[in-house]
């Protein structure tokens, strides 16, 4: 089946002591689609302006990412994050961001979109994710992913948000902000109270943890040697997950949310190897085969 | 089989915003006997004054950890340690540290300890840790834990140490000042060209890592919903692996690492439920079975 993707659709420039990668494909909603590609037919839903490059639909339409709800806005700019990276790579600094076209944009799904069975509300701020869900009209399994900014300055509309979906993802710095519990494990119990059945933390390099009414799971990262950009893995993870989940033939949603998060985690590895999503698309379906495999065998015991 | 264990038996005073702790039972070799000991006989090694509490001695005994190697000094005091933690129980700080008879010790193995087959050097200065080396004949196994303080002021004799020992275990913060390299995928093999054939990285709530010949192991950590405190949570960790290896009939001693590290992980659990070691001596054997076995199930994909 397919997945449906709302978020950011962005230029992301990166900064870094060797250089410059300006103007690269980035937004959650564009690293979530590329990574749920590997798995099922993906519907973007998102806004650019007349300045987003046509290799980038190209790219996007020859994985098999529909584009019938991805706006254009005719004179507007697409929304454009600015990045450096200090010597070690190991910490990022917004230089500027430039909102454009997605400040006053409310998405508007094309018809057929309202029956997608497979939702994935990637990154955006609540208020747009609150727009897609009002429009559906079944969806099977809807997953929303969210940032810090959005717990700084919407939490209302998140808070609403979270009794609309099935599945919430945000990381473990997140997860201690909305519950004010240092504890990652007793937070994910206070983050069901708030509404969602499933609740998903991200750990980065030290995996995941999903917890729900078959109690938790603990899910490894990929090792990686060397991390070139994580820009986006997040989004990957969340996109891997989904897309494996719709790819699914027999079963409920939930079933496959262990080994949908296994799938998410190595696409997520292969973000994370270069910029932007230089890398990910290089990797074929067999390469994620392998990596999963390689972690069945390295968390087996 | 027996398990030797070298390393710090003190006292610890933890004071917390609820009220304090005073000469708790703690050190090293306190956390890692008493961790072995659910798997396997143990002979301890270590130093003591005689302000060491009859009853610690007792508990001990009790517990099948032979004390032929623990030398009491006549008017000595018993290293002992005052910590502090803050209101979140998340931050400690060292209010007071004697050394006490640790200072000019020099461990003398008992003869019969000389061919003791299955050896932990836990933290401890590394130039005790080569004091009991010298003094072995035919070791199977043995497993050396540091810390960040002997990578400042005793780094020669630990670099030495490396070339000593079977597997050493460390911090991931350790890890990287060990190795100057901020992936610790890439640092462990870093360490591994410093001596040890084995590598084991202890990540606290993230679990472990365990690099060898055959490859990486990702273990995860027993998911606590309340961390009381995690003073001897490592030593812990290190005492319940090596205890389960040397209990174990068949098979090489390094093919039971991995279950061992899990087994290591559960101990570790019941020690961040209490002060000191009070959970972790109120827990059964048949407890550990049981968190193994949850740690099965939530790791399963």
């Amino acid at each position: 089946m397919s997945v449906l993707v709302v978020g950011t659709t962005a230029l992301d420039s990166i900064s870094t002591p060797k250089g410059s990668n300006p103007r690269l494909l980035g937004g959650s909603a564009s690293h979530a689609a590329v990574a749920a590609s590997f798995f099922s037919p993906v519907h973007l839903v998102g806004v650019v302006g007349d300045d987003f490059p046509t290799r980038y639909l190209d790219l996007f339409s020859s994985r098999g990412i529909h584009l019938a709800g991805l706006e254009r806005v005719k004179g507007g700019q697409t929304f454009h994050w600015h990045g450096e990276y200090e010597v070690n790579m190991n910490n990022r600094r917004t230089l500027n961001t430039v909102l454009g076209v997605i400040e006053h944009w409310s998405p508007k799904l094309p018809g057929a979109y309202e029956t997608a069975p497979y939702v994935l509300l990637a990154n955006i701020a609540p208020g747009i994710q609150h727009a897609v869900v009002d429009q559906l009209t079944r969806p099977k399994f809807v997953i929303a992913d969210t940032m810090d900014l959005w717990l700084n300055v919407a939490l209302k509309d998140l808070l609403r948000l979270l009794k609309r979906v099935d599945c919430l993802v945000l990381n473990d710095g997140e997860a201690r902000q909305l519950t004010q519990d240092d504890n990652v494990v007793s937070a994910l119990h206070r983050i069901h109270r708030l509404g969602p059945k499933y609740v998903i933390i991200k750990k980065g390099e030290h995996g995941s943890l999903l917890s729900g009414p078959d109690g938790l799971f603990v899910a490894p990262a990929y090792p990686l040697k060397k991390v070139v950009d994580p820009t986006g893995a997040g989004d990957s993870f969340v996109g891997g997950l989904l897309g494996y989940m719709a790819a699914q033939k027999s079963g409920s949603p939930a079933s496959h949310l262990r080994r949908g998060m296994i799938h998410g985690a190595v696409v997520a590895s292969f973000c994370c190897e270069g910029f932007g999503l230089k890398r990910t698309i290089q990797a074929t379906r067999a390469d994620i085969t392998r990596r999963v495999r390689e972690l069945e065998k390295l968390a087996r015991f």
